[in-house]
């Protein structure tokens, strides 16, 4: 993996293993805001659900596995993924395409534990809080809150990724998963869930996570939730050499909630597009795969872009929408890529 | 993992990990007719394409990787599965439940590499050899044969399993994997596919994985293809003590190349019947993950069962179809199972 810093630990998935529709777990994007926890006790672990709730309660793990089981395939994205590829420099960790990734997800649904505390008339959000410790010398604790809406309708509780226990280092062992939407919304090492009159306020919901322009005040900044509608390339590498004659192009897109319903490719930087070709599972929040199969003779640079269309038209833009934070860059131009035939 | 035998190695994934729609490599069954190859040097691997073709032919792996991607779930199954939980006693290892898993592969259709060799007039079975060498005093070879029809429509030639390089254990770089079939016909450590003019001849074409009667030549019998449409329970646990209350009950249905439309579960030994609720992906050539929630205020002895309806109407049988070497056991009956509630 490719380590964009170690405390806390950020790193991104190699290009190669983003060509499967699993991402396996060994590979999968680290994007931590305080050291990784290295031990949690089952026995003493406890899930708190408090605040604005009729019957506030605690879970532990056994009771956790004993509700009516969710499983869900769901692709996973760091909201600054992409952000190094961005025209114009912005703040934060320099991902390129590797912070994302696709798994199969298997937990509980958060309506389930919600029912059962049964949210009062005022609850409006539901925040989630971890068991990692606040980091470095502001001692902000990460603690983000969602919808109640989404907290009913499409929330998991994980436990499980891709038929094993979820890993100590994403979340284990119960993580938060707003299906189809950035990893910011999903809170590892749950422990304390509490329900809300209003959006969580702090360092983490009001300064960062939103999206804004210079001179804005990031409060008044929209928050970020889905995925955006993006596409990239995983096959060839940018800047390879190749020879004339068939080339499989391979590549991935996504939308969050949206199902993505047709892919475009370029070889020729944007002048003429030809349908991709979709290959293996297709599931509400999870990426598609895809392929090209290119036939080149002519010798020299070539530019290859990958523009995706959702179920309803919308199609990814050429161009990335810039903020402060460089979040959601799904420019079809910055994740163009240029390869040589030789 | 429950090992049946050591050499070579024969080993059943435990229940636990059957309750998600992936099947965790490191659990994945074991079924095996000689040594596990232990080492694979990719620069000498060749797989080379034979018999009435008009243009045999070798491909390295890195030719194999440049052509177009396939990506599959499928569900692949032991032919054996479920063999000691027949009434009447069958040769062969004493699976229970567990010669079974889903996986999502990656590789190249066999389809792509047979458009090249360019099968004969004469072709119509396609034989598969693995590097893999005899055992045993009889020195037997284990080769396979399948329909040249399925192997142009939906047999892989997988490399990839779960966004991993294919497991050494489980036929690395290339397994055959003709897509809602039985094991048998789904050969690793792929060296040699043979176009030939009629069906391989040989003891494991000719002597097993044929359902035949006792007295009946084995010759006679049916060739074992595709999954016996089927489900079994994967919790409870069998004997499980339980308190009256609410039990999930997960559990899974499959039937090969069938799609599972219905499940239906029975809490009184079959007297009455409910649907299952699915959970999770649902993708051609992969079982169905389900779960029913069941109110027990009873306590005593209950006889739980599974019986699942495909897209065409056929029902899972309740009584297995019995045979000497005891494949394709589907009953709902032999898979029942009882939990008491104390």
């Amino acid at each position: 993996m490719r380590i964009l810093t170690g405390r806390p630990l950020n790193a991104e998935t190699p290009t190669e293993s983003l060509r499967s529709w699993i991402t396996a777990n060994s590979v999968f994007f680290h994007r931590n805001q305080s050291e990784l926890i290295t031990a949690v006790s089952l026995t003493e672990w406890k899930l708190t659900v408090e605040g604005e709730v009729e019957n506030p309660g605690e879970f532990s793990f056994g009771e956790i596995l004993r509700y009516p089981k969710a499983i869900c395939a769901n692709t996973l994205e760091c909201s600054g993924n992409g952000r190094s590829l961005l025209r114009e420099k912005a703040s934060g960790n320099p991902w390129t395409i590797g912070g994302v990734g696709n798994a199969v997800w298997g937990g509980v649904w958060l309506k389930e534990l919600l029912r059962i505390v049964k949210p009062k008339e005022s609850a409006r959000h539901v925040g989630f809080e971890g068991m990692d410790e606040p980091y470095g010398a502001a001692r902000l604790k990460f603690i983000r809150s969602i919808p109640l809406d989404k907290a009913m309708t499409s929330t998991l509780l994980a436990y499980e990724m891709k038929g094993e226990p979820l890993p100590l280092a994403h979340g284990f062992p119960l993580r938060a998963l707003a299906l189809g939407w950035v990893g910011a919304n999903c809170c590892k090492w749950l422990r304390k869930i509490t329900v809300l009159d209003r959006p969580y306020e702090g360092h983490y919901m009001d300064q960062v996570y939103r999206v804004f322009q210079k001179g804005q005040d990031p409060k008044s900044g929209t928050v970020v939730t889905q995925l955006p509608l993006k596409s990239f390339i995983t096959q060839p590498l940018p800047g390879e050499s190749l020879k004339p004659g068939t080339i499989v192009i391979l590549g991935t897109s996504y939308g969050g909630e949206r199902r993505v319903s047709r892919v475009d490719v370029s070889v020729d930087g944007g002048r003429s597009w030809f349908p991709a070709e979709f290959i293996g599972p297709h599931e509400r929040f999870a990426w598609r795969q895809w392929q090209y199969v290119w036939t080149v003779k002519k010798r020299g640079t070539h530019c290859l872009m990958a523009r995706a269309v959702d179920s309803e038209g919308n199609e990814q833009p050429m161009e990335a929408h810039w903020n402060v934070l460089g979040y959601g860059n799904n420019g079809v131009r910055e994740h163009a890529i240029s390869v040589f035939i030789v």
